[in-house]
């Protein structure tokens, strides 16, 4: 099944079905309101649900109508938490030199992750509002999953089986702000500013056999401003997304929404390029002497999309996102 | 006004009005079904809410029950985002010894916070089911705000403005998992498991004089086992409550509900004793060349308490918590 949430005035949104070609959009809020809701009553709304996809793909359902990706919220516009960890090691190893960071302890044995504010998900076209140029603005492109209820002290087989989707994320990311937070040892606030996510949220069946050993196993083909950035594959992910979500739970219960994500997905080939800035940046500075590619300006744009390696198009639809000059009175509160 | 929240089965449970006296609960749900529907629609909810409240304090309203702190969820069960400083640069100070990090830069011109997890926020009088007492547990009483909207890049006085209520805080932290957090750069996961809270959240009037220059200028009593253990005053915060909150909301809007904590309440002056173990320990390490009070083990209780310096019982009522083994069928997931 693939989910999309659009904009209901409610602060979950109202929860869709997508048909398999994207053509299509169902609205599903009769079984459950929002995704979130969803997600909280699954046993029970699941069938229903599985039902009702199965009649939008067959061309059976009534009341389907054009799928407008541009329409969507994030999948969940909010969510119980979210969760980041940096579990791709090359990614790690490459960031602590370009920070001039100490290295991080048991980095390859215990997954490194961060909580990040989940209260305002951000949509995948909507255009991401950040108050200055100067914070060195870069992207993130990440897989992530979605997880029912999951008990303090799960085990990661039992975190692995209670993942509920898979979701593509672009987490923004202030580099200026970085290192310093990073050196309170409290972690990252202001470094991290919303979360933006791709408009589908899958049940993993959806990727067939690039769902293996709790990784998403496709191309995250980025581009920024038009041109080629990079592609690296999800499958070199030094924990997988079992790992991830039994470290987030060690101590704590997770509840049904709670988000999980990967860090920024990186190769060691370095062919296959990068998934955010400051990883081609300190690449630059290894190879070249200095960073040659700037940080983001207002304006600029970025867009994510998942592809199998035989070049079909991922479940999750593209992340296309401009970054503008953040006005008062443009976003207000919420 | 002083809220309660009691369960009713919903994530946010019901909202009721407590009189000044203690004495006297009144569901006020017909005004707004939870806290933190009241929250996001304040300016419609407030005055309904404060003319409630008026006649439940004169004794004039119908269905007053009697009020049984023990009953009470967490005021909001859940919120948007939990964002904790470390503003008492005494107890900052203390801790990097007690840790042995390295000094926290800029820690007395620049906020030190942390993002928490706020999708389980505890009770006052519910036990805590945490897995091993080889984790190090502690409690930290802490004071907090509770925020109306506010816009990305508010200001302090903004931000000041945007306080709709005052909190008292019991954050669990895990002492043997913190250092290893702080020395990846990417903070506190597993070091805090789920933050407890006091039976009810008051607006700044019902502080009186005791709340200025955002600032709660109370004594937190707390006592182990029925053992005094200190009672530092909130007055010494490095930063007010303005200062924190517009350090949260530099790169990001605060949703409405959005709390934010102090960090452990602690004063220069070492005859208040102190409101967590690590502390008193470090303190024992430089004064007595050893930590001679152990961390908490299951059965162990902690009491909070906040009160004026004339001695008069604070508006917050009492945290009263067990810890407890977690037991994996016990608690379940959500």
């Amino acid at each position: 099944m693939r989910f999309a949430t659009f904009d209901d005035g409610t602060l979950d949104g109202r929860l869709h079905l997508v048909s398999r070609d994207h053509r299509h959009a169902l609205d599903a809020s009769a079984i459950a309101p929002s995704l979130l809701a969803a997600l909280q009553a699954w046993e029970a709304a699941e069938p229903a649900l599985r039902e009702l996809a199965a009649a939008l793909d067959a061309g059976r359902a009534a009341g389907a109508q054009a799928f407008d990706p541009a329409r969507c919220l994030a999948p969940l516009p909010r969510a119980p938490q979210w969760l980041d960890a940096s579990a791709f090691l090359n990614h790690g190893r490459l960031m602590e030199r370009a920070f001039n960071t100490p290295p991080i302890p048991d980095f390859d044995t215990i997954p490194v992750m961060y909580q990040g504010a989940s209260d305002d998900l951000l949509a995948a076209h909507a255009d991401v509002p950040l108050p200055s140029e100067a914070d060195g603005i870069d992207f993130e492109g990440e897989f992530g999953v979605v997880v029912g209820p999951v008990p303090m002290a799960a085990t990661p087989a039992e975190a692995l089986a209670a993942v509920r989707l898979v979701v593509q994320i672009n987490d923004w990311s202030l580099r200026a702000l970085g290192p310093r937070e990073m050196k309170t040892g409290f972690g990252f606030l202001q470094a991290k500013p919303s979360t933006a996510f791709a408009p589908l949220a899958v049940t993993p069946d959806e990727l067939g056999d690039a769902w293996s050993d709790g990784r998403v196993r496709l191309n995250l083909h980025v581009a920024l401003n038009g041109e080629r950035f990079g592609e690296p594959n999800g499958r070199e992910m030094n924990f997988g997304f079992g790992e991830l979500v039994a470290h987030a739970a060690r101590t704590r219960r997770l509840a049904a929404g709670t988000i999980v994500g990967s860090g920024t997905v990186s190769n060691e080939h370095r062919a296959a390029g990068s998934a955010c800035l400051a990883e081609r940046r300190v690449i630059e500075m290894l190879d070249l002497g200095a960073a040659r590619t700037p940080f983001m300006k207002f304006g600029d744009r970025v867009r994510m999309q998942a592809r199998h390696p035989d070049g079909r198009d991922g479940p999750f639809g593209a992340i296309d996102q401009r970054v503008v000059r953040f006005e008062r009175h443009a976003q207000g509160a919420r």
